[in-house]
């Protein structure tokens, strides 16, 4: 039978501020990403965040970012070293470890956000150097990263165990990148097409691009997003959908 | 033959700016305390002091502050529950673990800095909130506080292995509590001065104070400040005087 | 015909998180409080809040609080020297000015926020530093302050513009002061009450403690929440029993 | 009689942290540029940088980076939008023009720092935004700018005052613009061939490029950098050789 994962952004409030329905959201996805205070979260709504998903039987993983609030980690920064990178990376995974032991629950996975993910993605020393932070603070961490980019390859070097994720809200371009956000039609809104796009990610192995084009896909987790106002149904179409197609949903092993 | 840890606060730069000499101090005490970048100190700082100090095999301790990078956590913070004490200590013990982790040195033992020390020193609910988060995070930490302060019983209660500690450079009142800063003398500078105290603390058990009282002292450990003009001479004192007079200075077990 | 103005806080975002519907505050308000960067608040938030005031022909003031932007500006901090409380509110006045002349408006008052307003209320050497800042920085600047407070005096003694305000939402004390928000009912949610008791205020010059005691009370303002679910509701239901009691709603010349 | 400024960066501190020595540096320099909190800087270092330089008869203008703290306004950020470039800038230039006017000082220029001016010398669109920050702050504000940068064109097609600067201890590159820093020489560390270069500059409007060229170039002010070692001395020797070779040192009018 086949089996998904599906993963979301979560915790991503910063002090006397709210973002996503975090708790509707724990129904629905098996694997949250939790921010770690350095684009988003803070020690308060991490503690939560993970307490709330012990409760649920949700895995939890770190979303580490760039240290920028005030951009909330989408900005791209340039000019940190992959010593830099490596421990910033580590500092967060350790907070959250922290952070999730206070209500007994354990990080089981490390996904970048924004930025990070992005330029990790495509630039080799950097998800290097994020891998090599990910083994050095628990070797059994599962590595979340897009499928064929550098942060997959640098996870595979180092013996890492690699999840590949797609998305279930986003257009591809025919080479297998994502359609920038820029673009019209690079993000889909309607949540029947989003669920339809997921259960043939699953089942069939591939993805029909913005042109038209079949692209093989091979993911072990489906991102939804929660910062949005349509998440919630998103998320919850997408994963009734997939129990109809009779796809197990549930977080890797 | 008597023994005692010396320890001091390290690792207290940020970003572009250096303060103290770590490296020097790091070759006269036996534990540092590294700031966790709430009031001080960065992922890189963080992972380069612990990295320096296993080198030199110094134990190495989170020493974790009040979020207040302006006021170097010096400031009164008032408002925050317990609750958002215990994870806010928590974040930063497993923010230092996962940089210590970089270099393969490990955290053994956890002191709060400045004022969040000062205020869970009289504070029962601040210092069971402290309590809660090394317990939640290790066990095995050992909590460095004051004697006989909140955090002190706070400690015990909780089953923690407390260590107490001691100032080489400060003057106490008759009470036992430290003479407040603004006193004049409160601050000991003369080297061989702080180091005879030193070396009466540790193997009469006594200090005297201010008024010339002989107070009881037990203490597992001598705090020597790095960040001052004469810190590594101070110290460097301390430590010589100690070990002429026969005690072997070595990190509590 | 008597005359009132109404105030509320805004700007209250940060980055990425919004807070308070502004805009619509703004069609009910005369004054804007906007706050600066260091409890909420961000150039953009800052100058694009300023414009919208401006559009709407309201008045806009600096709502200078602790940096604090974790604790939303609401933690007592206590250690900054009165030099230092000077500097950081000027800092945050001065930051507005230049926000707001990016769309052609101007800041006519300070209000300081949160902890710093109640710090402030009650520390002769706090207020007087914040008098200093306001005066140093453009002495025509009005001083919104709570009546017969250090606030009130300071600002008096340095011969600024001072502007007195009461609470719509807040219950009294029978000396004056705010009911504390801990206290059941220090907080008035309907908007009917909280109208009428306003109405009171201006006509009579006078608000019924929560024991039934009725207060002497002299507003030249009344601070209206903007952050809370039922604001914009509880703001028009005031504006409106003001007019309808033939009260003037007009900003302070 | 030949004239030129000599800018320096200044109150590059934060918090409890120190950096330079201001004090040596105002007696040499005629114009300081003071961070302005976002980089580095704070409202205290702030106010008493610009209240030295009042006394010392050095004007003072703004400098203000990306809100980049951990990085000292080093790191490339992209992401921001014009409009938010421009209002980030207002900020920074409105808070220092009140921490200044705290000491009766009045801010006279602006001068990006780091990651923000060596972006903006090369994006016609950020230097643009910036410039519009200048003018709607104060149009009589000086624009201190590299010669024909992006920076130098959207000052001058705002009618901003521009202030072209040199740099004392940078090797030039052929076509004029500054040898990376990575390169071996890039940074002149001898006083004596800076100061020598610096008059070669002013008398001659001719710098001779790394590989001999010689580059014609037409500055109005200086840049003496205050964060190295040899910081003083070199200031000193490049001001003692202007003197002695008969160029009047003196702040643009």
């Amino acid at each position: 039978m086949p089996t998904i994962d599906l993963n979301c952004d979560m915790g991503e409030g910063f002090g006397a501020w709210a973002m996503g329905d975090d708790r509707a959201m724990l129904d629905i996805v098996t694997s949250a990403n939790i921010a770690c205070g350095f684009h988003a979260g803070d020690p308060s709504i991490m503690a939560e965040t993970a307490r709330l998903a012990r409760e649920k039987g949700v895995r939890v993983g770190a979303h580490p970012g760039f240290n920028d609030i005030l951009g909330f980690g989408r900005r791209n920064i340039q000019g940190d070293s992959p010593a830099v990178i490596e421990r910033m990376v580590a500092y967060q995974i350790g907070a959250l470890q922290a952070c999730a032991a206070l209500s007994g629950h354990r990080v089981t996975h490390v996904k970048p956000h924004g930025a990070l993910y992005n330029m990790a993605a495509l630039d080799a020393d950097m998800a290097q150097a994020i891998a090599r932070a990910v083994k050095a603070v628990d070797p059994a961490l599962l590595f979340v990263v897009p499928p064929l980019s550098a942060m997959d390859k640098a996870g595979e070097a180092l013996g890492l165990r690699v999840v590949r994720e797609a998305f279930a809200d986003r257009s591809y371009e025919d080479d297998g990148t994502l359609t920038p956000r820029k673009i019209a039609g690079s993000v889909i809104h309607v949540p029947e097409l989003a669920a339809e796009r997921v259960v043939r990610m699953v089942l069939d192995g591939a993805v029909t691009s913005r042109h038209g084009k079949r692209l093989p896909i091979s993911a072990d987790t489906i991102c939804v997003h929660g910062d949005t106002p349509t998440a919630v149904a998103m998320a919850a179409a997408v994963r009734a959908a997939l129990e109809a197609a009779g796809v197990t949903v549930r977080a890797v092993e």
